[in-house]
């Protein structure tokens, strides 16, 4: 287990989020990469409010933030890539794989997480408002669209570019947080690559860290 | 100007969007990214449907997609990103700072972009619908939160990290493409880094490349 609080590099997490939220929270995407690029890290747990000073580290007040010696990051995509860089188990070393990784990291975060986002923020943190199922069929239908392209291009492959990439931690972490399981499940090859992403050992034991850290009640 | 048919570098473009989207459509973040890098590229146009094959080059059908001899890329980010790993313009050459400009294409590509364009899609792809007023007053007000934890950041600075990197190309494109300009309005510095991003002189010979290359009516 890379959880070392001796370790150079250092993820925020929050001691607390409501439980439908655990294994979801994106400094599971950074524990993952760490875990895959065999890297140990130490946790800050951020514990009621966010002090004013965090702001400065992160200044959406969200988690993860990174730090590793003179190295101060946020976004889960910029560290993540920033970690990938240290491990050709993330990222290769040629120039043309090294490019499609990044291509499907940024697709992720954007192409994918765009209409994923957009889906969670109209039908679950919007849920009672008198819009919402109609906003939520509307980017749901978009959502679709974007997977049923993701599902052409995968075909029969096991990952996107044949060989698992940080391209691939972030897709999976993607589809997994749409807020309706039933239009990945609409897909099977995607919705096996999701599970092929959960099965490997080093999200396994992110998980575990992710979920350890939660305290029961909040600060 | 680095439009140059023979250049090594190809960038595909639409022949032909509505002219509301003319100046927003995303090639127009890469010419910028190479104008700024000094770099020639050639365009191909995408005239009426999309050829079959154009999504295995770009999965979504959109633009731009990037090649460059073995390299085949997709995804602005992922492209402006490649593009300047060649030129300490858009990137410093130190780890801390190219960590810092790389942190702020991806906020710019998640964190701002995901409640942007989920206002583009509520107020503008769906005016007519009878929920885009109550869901566009959601978005709204989620990303004048971000705008307002970045117009805190930026402060009295001329650029977010204190020097222009890709970071503040990829803001300042977010930032112009909002809906409601109003929002951007709002904060007096914001609006002036959008206005110093868009009188750079690579900006504007990116932007006339880019209006040049549309025809007037569709095929």
């Amino acid at each position: 287990m890379p959880v070392d609080p001796a370790a150079p590099i250092e993820v925020t997490a929050f001691a607390w989020v409501p439980p439908f939220a655990r294994g979801q929270v994106r400094d599971l995407r950074v524990r993952w990469a760490l875990e895959e690029a065999g890297l140990p890290y130490r946790v800050r747990l951020l514990q009621g409010e966010r002090p004013a000073d965090y702001y400065r580290e992160q200044p959406w007040g969200q988690v993860p933030a990174y730090r590793e010696g003179g190295v101060a990051l946020f976004e889960c995509g910029a560290i993540c890539l920033h970690i990938a860089e240290k491990s050709e188990a993330l990222l290769p070393r040629d120039e043309a794989g090294r490019g499609r990784a990044t291509t499907w990291l940024f697709a992720a975060l954007n192409s994918m997480d765009v209409p994923a986002m957009g889906l969670t923020i109209t039908s679950i943190f919007n849920a009672e408002a008198d819009w919402s199922a109609g906003a939520s069929a509307a980017f749901a239908a978009f959502l679709d669209q974007r997977l049923s392209r993701l599902s052409d291009w995968l075909g029969e492959r096991e990952w996107l570019e044949g060989r698992f990439t940080v391209g691939d931690l972030m897709m999976v972490c993607v589809l997994r947080s749409i807020a309706d399981e039933g239009l990945v499940a609409k897909y099977p090859n995607l919705a096996a690559y999701v599970a092929r992403g959960e099965a490997r050992p080093a999200f396994i034991r992110a998980m575990q860290a992710h979920m350890a850290d939660f305290v029961a009640e909040p600060a």
